[in-house]
Formats: structure tokens, C-alpha cells, sequence
């Protein structure tokens, strides 16, 4: 059973991306669309050969602790030593450090096929991707030579380590302390650190934690942390480091990996090395939770494709009931897909599942060019990417939730089953609304960071990408009318972020306190403009006669589905943005 | 932790619902307000010192298939034998059958608690005591006296057995067989039922099954289906009348509850009686599947409150952040429920659980009046009780769902952990939207037959009721533009309907393509006028002068927050339902 379409990846990345735009900056000039093919079919054969067989059996046997040290499926060591030798982990990064320069567009791609066969499996290397990322642009050559080589082949893990028993939503109360020793950039960690994902499993010889701390006597708040390099073990004598495993969280999904809790320094052990400056850890920090939060989105997404795709195969097969009308009984049963209801939610499954895949390509797309391009592309795409962030994150993310519980609707009583993949679907996709950022954490993001920044020159240039779809749709018959509405919406929009507006910096608390809902607004604004996008390419195809009808008609169709019975919620949503009564302003605690 | 709020179950059964009101008529006439409450007390002791101790437990040691017989957690023989002792079981039924003549408005107020304790655990009597109603109402004096006695003890678990492989949301298409032998009324079946609750247990110490069946030779479709009692074990002997346990299904929550795949006269043994007349069946078991299907609203209802109560309890502890624009770090913590998005999160649960629990309990009492009141009240609210069940069904059934998903949200990552309940709530709330119909079924239910039963009667009445509380909240000033607004709402869903009908028997597809949609936007209207409802009654006591002002304050909130951010939805809702364009009819299999 396929858990994703290779055709529609293929589409997103070379019709509606153009994604071999990119080869014209230096840095990924080497590439072709053959190895782009490559790479993804490789991707395609790892995920096929060793990641879907197991993602059953990494949910039922879950990593254990024993004597101190997780346990973790046994199919791990095979997994990531083949992203280490295949070179998977530091495929993003410059030549002459062993990497292949390719783009992230097409790695975000091929991390799109790891997460839709295995989600769990996943995430131990891209965790090493990430913290490899940190180290190598901001430690210094001795950091980079010492712990990068063993991470880029998969020998050890890397790990983000943030959050804190105190310190989760709100970072700048975190409290884990770094003191100075003798040695310069070397210092003694103490304190703790908890949910940490792959924080400690024996599929790797070492954990190499990315982790944030305060060194002793800094100011309190954001500005006084700094970010550490704190290995497991010592190198090169592999001796303990101080670094404890605590406990294990047992979680509703998302099993395979283990998420961890971490005493560290207990024993006044625990040495640790100073990346980059002091006090400067959130703002290296949050370019990985920048990547990392496209790449929640991402993973949201490829979960709900591949309950997308298992619901769509069992619709195709189970016959139940009779088209309605038909009174013959002696008529055999029609299949369910055949149902208006049930193609409405599968309708709505690849409407959200490809309109996210669409975003969250378009973003990884910006993240090249801002690393590649020259100015002005450069800054513009930076701060458009900058903008999308908690849209990309968030709104893929809520709406996988719902997108496999359509999937587990279709299934009946077969879905609420372990007999199917799809309960387990929907127990991974639940994590992604919570992880890197809570969704009201990015709807404050949103409202109240991004659409104020460089005096809304962002937020301007959100609304110019969408104006330039628009025309561009206009110039086709049969999407004239979508061009029309989504300009309606956009213009609403705008007059919704205005009026919002007016209350910043005044009523501060009245401003931000529907920040969630302005982020699903402007989710549901942004979709709309993916998908209007993509009609456009389909119709151009369709009006050229391409002989894949069925593939470009089911974009338009999923275009008329969403303007049809997602866009108009905007409606509701716009209503409540702009309307004066406050109720959770008011609400008080003791009335609950 | 408090896992329902008792304060509000009392509003809803003696303030909202005036539900001594029922002991006017003769059946209920013995009952005071004391009986009233002892029962709930009672409730309350039971789901406190027997259920809810187990509910963790009884999800992670699920049943097992040991030796072609099912093993449930121990506890549930203790709890099993509780409710027949303290008849439970028959409450309702009359005096002379050893009932208490209890209304059934209590004993679902009742079941709400043990729901909210253990839905698991809650299911085995329910279940028994829809069974024996069903014999007792429609079996004749044999069946009645030899099955009803044991099922009211306990000693026997009843279940309604009519899913086969084949006939899920199609019942027509059961094949189960049923073959005349020489004894009158006796019958030898043969076939498979899936999915059966409590099908098999050692708990009990036999099974009775109210099971669909088709007599040999019965007409094809609903009008050959007959209801027949087949036990596990025959009576009085105790050997085994062929009903074999095939195999139990693993689910994603409700895990204590076993259900089972049925193998039925494999070996050509499988006695089964005749409850009333043949071919009549499927009329018997709708008595019981109405009853049901306002269990199943109540059911998502409870689980949901305890996950409400349980995300309040902890927002209302864990400190994380400061108030927007505080920028002193060195002042603590405030506890999350002082944030706006969380406020938000709450008010959402409170409105959708309390507003639920309000329809739903309003159910019940119209199923006390369609039972025991004289004409024409009688006639009225079983028309009105028939409009609602759909409505009843699905919309808590769908919103609990993301009611305890809001109520995940607000633990964060500890929400998702097994270090409390929520992630169970979550898994066990997901069943709803699926059995006795799924919401789609309802929805064709509520829009192809509901609303166009007996000339329209039954629609007609829905807005009357809705009218009525209208014109009383009109009478309260701070309540006058609520009521406006629910009148427009009600008007534009009155209009709505009417373009909908314009379709039906010309275009029945594009007239039905959107029940489930029609469902949700009449769920939404039906909810927002049980918080008029509601706040009729709190704003009375605030203006009297009630030292509950916490409480009654609650309610008004609650009313507003419904009215702010949900009813909005039916703009959206609506805008599709009157729309031409139908890309779910257009939509062709091979697009997908």
C-alpha cells in the first residue's frame, strides 16, 4: 500500500516549485533534476526497505529503561547507520565539510517519504541534521572537528535540549546552570532537562546534546542564555560525562522514539563547551527551531498522507450500502468511495494534506534562496520564510489531527482497530500541535512578533505573493472566479490585521488574546493561495490536453473542495477577530 | 481531582430541566427531590470507590482471548454485581418487573457519572440493561421470565448483537440465518456478528444476545430482519449453545470494554428465541438503538468532562509565563489559566461539555414524557425526542473529541505523556463519532428522514421550542441580543432547510451530498439555544441576588464565548449548504 504519492511530490517539487530554479545559484549550480530523481528515489528505497516494515513494531515495543540506558528497536542501528553512509545527514552542507550541497527543498523532500513510512524512525537523524547545523556554524573549528565527523555518519546522535521541569513555553525561565572552569569555552553543567527526544538510546555510541544553559551569574531572561555542546560521554576516552537518564516518558504515540528526562552534572561531572558567544544560545537556537518548525509541519503532514493514502485504498475496496436512491437490494454493495460523504473527507484529507506539502515546500524553497540567492532575493525570501514560520508549523499541524481522524472515520469501527495503521496515525499526529511551540505560542508569533516586524514589511509581502497568484490565476478562464475570491478574503484579511492592529500597544491583552485563531485565519488565507497555485498549473496542463488527466483534474478539484468548504470559514473567524466582546479577558478563574 | 462538577449536575437536573416536574405523572409519582439525590450519591460512590480507581488499569491490562474465552480486568465482577444489587440495571423498568419506576433522565444522569469515572466499566450494565428492555418489551412471558431475572442481578451481560462483516452502516445486508425447528418460537442460527460489546467476558457468568437475523426465506433488505435472544450458554443447563468466540479486536482506547468477533452455529447448534413478531426486528432493536444513541452523546460527554476537569485542575497549578507585557523576570510564574489562550481552551470545554450535557439530559426527560405523559405531550415529545437523536448523537460525539483535545493542549507535552489521563480521554473519546452510526448515517438520518417526517411536523416543533426560549430570554435585559441573535440564526437555518428541501425528490444526491454538514450546523444552533437556556436561569439568580455568583457567572460566560466563537460557524456552514458547486458529486474515484 503506497503511504504517499510520488507523483504528487514530484509535482510539487518540479511543476509548482520549479525547484531546478535553485541550480542557478552557486552554491547548488551541480545539481540536475537526475540527481534530484536520485535522491529522492533513494530516499523512496530507504523508507520501503527499512523504515515501513518496522513502524508497527516500534509503536508495540516500546524503547525500554534498563540499568540506567534506553533501549530502543533494534532496527535502529541498521536505519541510522544507512543515513550516515548514505550520506542523509549532512547532505545540506557545503563540499569541502563532506556534504552535497543539496538543497533543503530536496532534503524537507526526502524527509516528507521518512516520515510518512515511519515517523518515529525519522527523527533520530534529523535530530543529528539539526544539531550538527548548530555546531557548525556557530561553534569553532576545535568543536566542529571534535563532534561533527561521528554525527554526519550516524555513530553518534545529536539532540536539542531546551525545556526544563520550569521551563517549557516560557524559555527565558530556563535554569540549568554552566560554570566556568579552567579551561576557556570548557564548563560544569548542572541542572535538568526534560522531554528530550532521543535524549539516550544504545543505536548510537554517544548523544551529543545541543543544550541551553545559563552560565553562572548571567542576566535573567533570554539574554542570559547561552548554548553548550554536552556529550553523553567524554571524548575520546568514552567515560561518563554526568549526563543521567532520569525516566522515560511513555507517550499516546510517536513511540518508537524516546523522549527523555536528563539529570545533568549530579555528580559535578558534566562538562560542557561553549558554542559561539555567551549569552547568545536562544538566537542560535532558534535557527534550528526555525528549520526544526518547518519540519514539524512536515511531519504532521506526511503522517495525515499516509492515513490519507490507507483510507483512500479502503474506500476504494469496502462495499457498504447502495447509492442513494436505489431501492434493489438484490444489487450488490457499492464501494464507500463512491459515497458523497465519504469523498468529502477524503477530499478534505488531500486537500490538506498536499495544500501543507505545497507551504511547507514553499518554505523549505525560501530557506535555499535566503541561503543562496544574492540580494535583494536573499532578504526578501528570508523574511517572507521568517513571517510563514508559525503558519507552516501550525496550521499543517492542527489540521492533521483532523485530517487523520477523517481518515480513521472512513474505516468505521475497522479504523478505531489496531488491525489498520490508522489509530496509530492519529496518536503521532497529536504531538505536532504541541512540540517546537505550542500553536498559541506561534499565534503569538504571528500577531504579535511577525506581522509587527521591519514595520510590517513582511506582512506586506505576504500580501503581494498572494495578489501575484492572483493575477496570474486571472489569467485563466475557468479560475477567474477563484481569482475574484481569494482576493475578497485577502482584502478581508487585511482589514482584519488592520483593525487588530489599531489595539497594539494599547490594549495589549485585547490585541493578542485571539492570537491562536488570527494564526488559523491566516492558515487558512494561505492554503487557499497553495491551492489556487496549484490550479493554476493543473488547468494549464488540462488546457494543453496532457494525457495525465485524472492527476491535474483531482487539483482542481481539491481547489473547489477547499474554497468551497474551508475558505469560508474565514468567515467565522473574521467575524469573531473583530468583535469587541472579550470573553476570555474576562472570564475569571473561580467561575470555571 | 473532580471528575464532573456535581454543582452543575444538579443545575441541569433541578434548575435547567425542572425535572420534578416528571413526578406529576403517575409512573413517577412516588419520587421526591431526596430520592432524586440519593440516587446521584449513590452514582457518585459507586464511580468514586469502584470505577475510577481501575480506569487507568483497565486501559493498560486490556482483555485477552485466552482459551476461546475473553478475561476482563477482575474488578469489573465487583462492579458488575454493585449495579444488580443496588438495581441499577432495571431502575427504570416498573415496580412490578422489581424495577424503581426511576426516570430515565436520572439514570442517565447517573450513567454521566460513572461514564466521566470509567466509560469502559460503564458499558457492561448499560448494555445489559438496553438488552433486557428489549425482551421485556417486546418478548413474550417465557423469554421475559427466563432471561430478565439473571441480566438484572448481573449475574448475565446482555448485548445487542447486529454488525456482521458485510453490514456495518448497511444493516439491510445482514446475512445472519435463522432456521424454524420443531419448537415454536425456537430457531437454529447460523452466521458471524463483529464488533459486539461485551460480546464475551468472564465477568458474568453467561451472555444474553439480542441479535438481527434473517428468518430462511425472509424478503432481502430492513423488512426481513428479525430480533432473536441467543445466549452464550444454554438455560438452564449451562452447556454451550454454539456461540464461539473467533476473536477480540485490539482498539485505540475504551480498551476495557472486550469486543469481540462472534462465530454463531458452526456446529449447526446455536439455539435462538423469537422476540415478537417475525420480520420485525430492526423496529425492535431502533427502540433500543434511540436509547442508545443519546448513551453515546452522553458517553463523549463524559469523557470529555473529565478531561475538562482534569486540564482545569492543572491550568489552574502550573505556573508558566508572565502576563503579556510583563518584562520583570524576576517576578514568578503565573499559573497558565491566567492566559488568555487557555482561558479560551476552557471556555471552549465548558461550553461544549456543559452545553451537551444540557441537550442531552433534556433528551432524556423528553423520553420520560414521551413514556409517561398523557397526549398530546405525549405524541410531541417523542416527535421532538426522534428530530433531536441525530443531533444528540453527533454533535457531542464530534466536538467532546476536540474537546478533549483542547483539554490535551493545555498539558503540553505532559498532556501527551501517560503521566495523566488526558491521552486516554482522547483515545476513548474517538470511538463516538463511529458507533451506533456513524455521523454521516446521522446525518442522512437527521436530513433525509427527521425533517421530512410527518409533513415536517417534527422540524416544526425543533423551532418552536427554539422560538420559545427565545421569547423568555427577551424578558431579561443582558439577554435581549443574544436572543436576536439566536432568532436570526434560527432564521437562516429555517431558510437554509427550505433550499435544501427544494432538492429533495428531484435531486436527492445534491440534496443529501451534505447531511453530515447540515448535522453540525443544526448541532451548533441546538447548542447555542441550550446556553440561552441555561443563561436564562443563571441571570435570573444574579439578578436576585444569589451568593453562587461564581457559578452562575460561569454560565453567563460560557453563553458568550458559545456565541462569540462557535455559533459564528453556521456563517461558514451555511454559505456551503446553499451553495451550487459539487465537487463531491463531480468528483470521480480516479481522481483521487
Amino acid at each position: 500500500m503506497p503511504f504517499y504519492s510520488k507523483r504528487d511530490l514530484e509535482f510539487q517539487l518540479f511543476e509548482n516549485l520549479l525547484v531546478m530554479e535553485l541550480t542557478r545559484h552557486t552554491y547548488f549550480h551541480d545539481h540536475t533534476k537526475e540527481v534530484f530523481n536520485m535522491v529522492l528515489e533513494a530516499a523512496d528505497q530507504i523508507a520501503e526497505n527499512y523504515l515501513k516494515p518496522i513502524l508497527t513494531e516500534m509503536d508495540r515495543k516500546e524503547p525500554k529503561l534498563v540499568d540506567g540506558k534506553i533501549k530502543v528497536h533494534e532496527g535502529m542501528k541498521t536505519i541510522i547507520r544507512q543515513f550516515g553512509e548514505n550520506g542523509w545527514i549532512n547532505a545540506t552542507f557545503p563540499y569541502d565539510e563532506g556534504g552535497q550541497q543539496l538543497p533543503t527543498t530536496l532534503h524537507m523532500a526526502s524527509g516528507f517519504i521518512f516520515q510518512a513510512a515511519n515517523y518515529s524512525a525519522s527523527v533520530y537523524p534529523f535530530l543529528t541534521t539539526g544539531a550538527a547545523n548548530l555546531i557548525r556554524t556557530f561553534g569553532n573549528k576545535e568543536l566542529i572537528e571534535k563532534f561533527t565527523p561521528n554525527m554526519y555518519t550516524g555513530k553518534w546522535q545529536g539532540t536539542m535540549a531546551l525545556t526544563e521541569p520550569d521551563a517549557g513555553s516560557s524559555l527565558s525561565d530556563i535554569s540549568t546552570t554552566a560554570y566556568p572552569t579552567e579551561k576557556e569555552g570548557v564548563y560544569l553543567i548542572k541542572g535538568q532537562k526534560v522531554y528530550i527526544s532521543c535524549g539516550d538510546h544504545d543505536a548510537c555510541e554517544n548523544i551529543i546534546h545541543l543544550m541551553l544553559a545559563r552560565i553562572h551569574g548571567a542576566p535573567a531572561g533570554v539574554k542570559g542564555i547561552s548554548l553548550f555542546v554536552v556529550p553523553q560521554k567524554r571524548i575520546p576516552c568514552g567515560e561518563s560525562n554526568d549526563v543521567l537518564t532520569e525516566g522515560i516518558y511513555h507517550k499516546m504515540g510517536y513511540k518508537g522514539a524516546p523522549i527523555v528526562h536528563l539529570m545533568i552534572g549530579s555528580n559535578n561531572g558534566s562538562e560542557g563547551f561553549l558554542v559561539g558567544e555567551p549569552h547568545n544560545g536562544l538566537s542560535y537556537m532558534f535557527q534550528m527551531m526555525n528549520e526544526a518548525r518547518i519540519g514539524v509541519g512536515l511531519n504532521a503532514t506526511a503522517i495525515a498522507t499516509a492515513a490519507y493514502q490507507a483510507s483512500l485504498a479502503y474506500a476504494k475496496e469496502r462495499p457498504q450500502g447502495r447509492k442513494i436512491g436505489e431501492k434493489d437490494l438484490s444489487k450488490p454493495q457499492i464501494p464507500i468511495i463512491q459515497h458523497a460523504d465519504v469523498k468529502r473527507m477524503l477530499l478534505f484529507q488531500k486537500a490538506i494534506t498536499e495544500g501543507s506539502l505545497a507551504l511547507l515546500l514553499y518554505c523549505s524553497k525560501l530557506s535555499d534562496i535566503a541561503h543562496a540567492a544574492e540580494e535583494p532575493e536573499k532578504e526578501q525570501a528570508a523574511l517572507l520564510l521568517d513571517f510563514l514560520t508559525p503558519i507552516a508549523k501550525s496550521y499543517p499541524s492542527e489540521m492533521c489531527c483532523l485530517s487523520t481522524s477523517a481518515a480513521l472515520q472512513i474505516l468505521g469501527g475497522a479504523g478505531y482497530t489496531t488491525d489498520f495503521p490508522i489509530e496509530q496515525y492519529y496518536r503521532e499526529a497529536r504531538i505536532h500541535p504541541i512540540h517546537e511551540g505550542t500553536t498559541g505560542i506561534h499565534g503569538l508569533d504571528l500577531l504579535g512578533r511577525k506581522v509587527l516586524m521591519k514595520g510590517g514589511k513582511a506582512l506586506h509581502l505576504f500580501g503581494k505573493e498572494i495578489a501575484t497568484t492572483i493575477l496570474d490565476a486571472r489569467e485563466i478562464n475557468s479560475l477567474i472566479s477563484y481569482a475574484d475570491t481569494l482576493e475578497k478574503y485577502l482584502g478581508k484579511a487585511q482589514q482584519t490585521t488592520a483593525h487588530l492592529l489599531s489595539k497594539a500597544g494599547i490594549k495589549t491583552e485585547e490585541f493578542l488574546a485571539d492570537a491562536s485563531l488570527y494564526l488559523e485565519y491566516n492558515g487558512i488565507l494561505t492554503i487557499a493561495w497553495q491551492w489556487l497555485k496549484q490550479a493554476i498549473i493543473a488547468q494549464e496542463q488540462l488546457d494543453k490536453g496532457n494525457p495525465e488527466k485524472s492527476f491535474y483534474q483531482g487539483k482542481i478539484m481539491c481547489l473547489r473542495y477547499f474554497f468551497e468548504y474551508e475558505l469560508v470559514k474565514m468567515d467565522a473567524l473574521g467575524k469573531r477577530l473583530v468583535s469587541p466582546d472579550m470573553p476570555t479577558l474576562d472570564m475569571h478563574e473561580e467561575w470555571f
